[in-house]
Parts: C-alpha cells; structure tokens; sequence
C-alpha cells in the first residue's frame, strides 16, 4: 500500500524525507499523481481538492496536516466512514500560546498606541491606561490543547484567566464556563479575549455583534482560529468606535486576505499571514506515529469526531 | 515629626491622600515648602535634586518611589547614614515581567517586519523564521525582585531561560550564570536579552560593542532597566548591521529622549516612554509601612545598601 500528499504547499520533497525516516519502505505519491489508487490507503492532507480523497477507494486514513479540519468536513464528497486524525502537536500548540500571549499583552500595554506616539515624535505616557496583570481579565474562547495550554500560560503570566467551551471544563486556576450563558457572562468581565475555537456550525460568526456588545469598551481581541469566527463588518464597526481597542488577526474568511480589505489599513488592526501556528516538518513524527498505529492495528490518536466536526 | 515628598511628579495630592490613609495624623510637606526643616524625619523621594536631603538634618528615612536608586547615589551630598529603602511591589514586578516578555515575544514573533509587510499590502509568511518557545533562549540580566520574576514568567511560556547575576544565584528551571566570564558564555546561547540590571558603576555601558559582539545575529533586546545600561552608539551599529534584530527600549540616557534621536526612527526599534512599570499610588501601602516600621522601632524592608549600590 502507499501513502499520497495532497496539499496546496509546494513542500512535497520535505515530506517525503520525513516519511522516509520515520517510515522506511513506505512509499509516498504526490497529489494528482497518484498512479493507482487502488493502492493508497493513507492521505497526508491539507486542504484537498473537494473531491479528491472519494477517488482513493481503499483509504484507511486521512491524516490532517494541521489542527483545523474545517476545510475537509466541508468537502461534500467526504468518505465520512474512513477515520480522521488532526495535527496536536506540543511544537504547534507552543507557538499558538505564545502568538496569543503577544496580541494580549500588545493590546493591554497599549503598542499601537506607543507606536503612533513615536511615528509622531512624541514622549507620551499612558499612565491612566496602566494595570499590573493581576487586575486583568482574559477570557480564552476553547480549551481543547490549544485554549488550555494559552489559558495556562495567561495564568502563569499573572492574569486572571476565564475559559468558554462547548462542554464544561475544569482547568486549575481557569474559571470557567460553557453554553451561551456562560459566554455571555464571561465577556463582560475580560479586558482580552482570544479565540481558539473549532470552526463548526455552532461557532461559525460567533464574534458578531451581540458578542461585540457585550465586550468592555476598548477590550482586546486575538484570533488565531478561524476567520469565519468573526462576522468582519461587525467587527470593523466595533473598532471602529473604540469598543474593541485592538485586534490581533491571523486568519480570514479569505486568505490571502483581499487587496483593499478594510483590515489591512485599521488603525486598531495588526494582521499576521496564517503564522500563528505553523506545521513545521519536525512535527511528522506525530503525524507519521498514527500511519504506524494504523498498519499495527492500534488506535488512532488524535481522531476526529465527524459528529462534533474536531 | 513630619515627612515631605520630593519629586518632579506634581502628584503631591496623590500621595497626600495615601498618607492620610495610610498614616493618619502624620503631616505631609511637598518640597521645597518644608517649613521647619528640622521636623522632618522622613522623605519620600523620586528624584529629589542633588543636595536636598542634605538640608534636612533630623533624616531618619529616605524612601525611594521607584526601584532604581542611582539618581540618589549620584548625589554628592547624599546623607549616607540614613536608611535608604527602595520600591519592591508585586503590582510593579507584574508589570515589568508583562513588559519583557511583550518585548521578547514581539521581537521572537517579528512584529516589527509584520507590521511593515502590512502597511506595504504584502501578505508574506515568515516561515525560516519559525521556532517554537521550546528551542528559543532567552537570557535575564539582574535576578533580583524583577528580573528573578521576569525570568521565571519567561519559563513559565516555554522558553528556555538563562539567568545573570552579579554573585552566584540559583533559580529553579533558570540556568543560571554569574561574573564577566559567565555574561560571555550565556550572551552566544540567546536568541533574546532581557536587562534588569540595577544601575551602578560596574553594569554602566554594560551593553556595549563587545556584549554586542558576543549575540546570535538577528538577537533582540529589552532593556527596561536604566538607559546607562547602554552604550547607544554601538547598539546603533548592531541594529544597523542586524546583529540585533529588535530592541524594545523603555529607558534611555536622557530622558524624555531627545527629539532626533536615531532611536525614534530606527525601523528595528520600538520605544517606550519610561512605563515599562509604573509606580501607581496603591503601592504606597509597602512604601508606608516602612515608615510605620521606622515608627515602632522595628527593622526595615527593601533597604537599599550603598557599597553595592542597590
């Protein structure tokens, strides 16, 4: 049997060397190439065709090269009965929380700000802005291993730290909530909110209006997740008038995002390419590992629960 | 027997108000109207102009407002027997901590060269620039309230850390070093430098060409300790040469720095003006207890020692 790579990225040499360390013998086919496809039963996807994996008939595995499986729920030709495995790897959630932390504290201490006072020439403190940590309030949206580890690391930084799930949670140190209620309770308290949530059909726009309302005037927000989370003219219409001080934004409803996008020239707006949290070749041995576990007949780590869509 | 505040702040009332809070019935003169100079025992200072607390003869106490205590050792006639304390408060160690690590994390993450790509409309990965925390090195100068904290945040987020003091610390999870051969060794191991430094005649320019030298290329650098810490014309160089990718700079040697300094339009630097962390007037309550101390006979706290200079 042999494994195919499909995906967008031109990386296909980098991981064809990781599959021959991690799994000698195995052969590795690249996207549209795939000779028989009888003979596949392993798909290193990211972002594939619509389409695509229905042409393997005899896929064992469709291994998802990042975290997000949006893109692969919403292909309609899915094979839904081949199991599915997300990337969680400890290198990718390290740069997530660390991506988090930086737009917190760059909202909180004001950098846009001290950034426009020295284009300007200008020595301006902000004393009535100043609040040690510790009379801070987060609040991270989703505490999967993403959220949680963010979440941790926010405490440990000396904020008090909220968490919203789907499901209740119980992190030390977290206080923590759940369902609409818990949501709507949780942002008027927290001068930061990050979102990490999965991109469902519950969560798709869920940072629109009536969120944006209920957040503190000039509260910070981080999106390092989807960004169909965010309803866009909501949002600008609340940096707009201040409600949301800061926004750090690494993800769009498109991406590239568009030429001309009001994002990219707000003044309240930092946006990074899709950089929060990138797969980097070193993390194929997590991925790889369930390509063992699959021939051995061991379970799967990391699958992929089509009835929640993460 | 009276206090006075000496300080080129005009938030006199500020403090008026904490000392009626804080020690009620004591009397609270605001330099230079001291009256009787002879009635007071005890000077809060920021500042204060070299030979004033020389005019007071009945000193029993100088306490400084802030952390770093050289302005007063620079003054020829300070009265040397008088306990000297100096500000340690969880509420200003939280805020430094928050302010370096927001510094390391932007240069580690480079804001700087985000934000350009975003002003020109480039939507452009910075992909050979990716390294999770775990294989980051940052190191701390001074161990002391701040940097002690600082350092055990930063490990707190997954960095690995370094740590550099004067004599010999030990820090749990912190590799620690010590002495001039030791600042060498530790400075080629970090992708990130912290100064925490107290300023005194043995860490003066401290940060010069040969600690320049000894840095990763493309290292950033934070010094929210004192501007003297710094020899600018070679940090100058180094930024222009890219041997230091990113500085965050919030202290500098003449302060508000000067307009036309290279440094307020360095593309690799961000300054702040001097609010890494502020003193706010709810830590008057450590400040004050000092005084209830003095008061009652018993040993005082955070008192600074003149042979070391903090």
């Amino acid at each position: 049997m042999a494994l195919v790579y499909i995906s967008p990225w031109s990386d296909a040499n980098l991981w064809r060397q990781q599959v021959a360390r991690h799994l000698p013998g195995e052969e590795l086919r690249v996207w549209p190439d795939v000779g028989d496809a009888r003979a596949i039963d392993v798909a290193l996807v990211w972002k594939p065709p619509h389409g695509a994996l229905a042409t393997l008939p005899n896929l064992k595995l469709i291994a998802n090269l990042g975290a997000g499986v949006e893109h692969l729920m919403a292909d309609p030709a899915l094979p839904r009965h081949v199991p599915m495995t997300r990337l969680v790897h400890p290198l990718m959630t390290e740069q997530m929380s660390e991506y988090c932390a930086l737009g917190v504290m760059m909202g909180l201490r004001r950098v846009a700000e001290y950034m426009a006072s020295q284009r300007a020439g200008q020595w301006v403190a902000r004393e009535a802005d100043v609040a040690p940590p510790s009379q801070r309030a987060v609040g991270v949206l989703g505490l999967g291993e993403l959220g949680g580890d963010t979440a941790r690391k926010l405490a440990a930084l000396g904020y008090q730290v909220h968490g919203w799930s789907r499901s209740p949670r119980d992190l030390p140190g977290i206080a923590c909530h759940h369902g609409r209620d818990g949501l709507d309770a949780m942002l008027g308290a927290c001068d930061a909110v990050v979102c990490l949530l999965p991109l469902t059909t519950a969560t798709r726009g869920i940072i629109d209006r009536r969120f944006l309302g209920r957040l503190k005037p000039g509260a910070i927000l981080v999106n390092a997740a989807r960004g169909a989370h965010v309803v866009d003219d909501d949002l600008l219409a609340a940096l707009d008038d201040g409600r949301v001080g800061f926004a750090l934004l690494d993800v769009f409803y498109d991406e590239p995002l568009p030429a001309g996008h009001r994002y990219w020239s707000h003044p309240r707006v930092m946006i990074t390419p899709h950089i929060a949290a990138l797969t980097l070749p070193v993390m194929a041995d997590v991925i790889l590992a369930n390509v063992k576990r699959l021939r051995a007949g061991q379970p799967l780590v990391d699958q992929v629960d089509p009835t929640r869509g993460y």
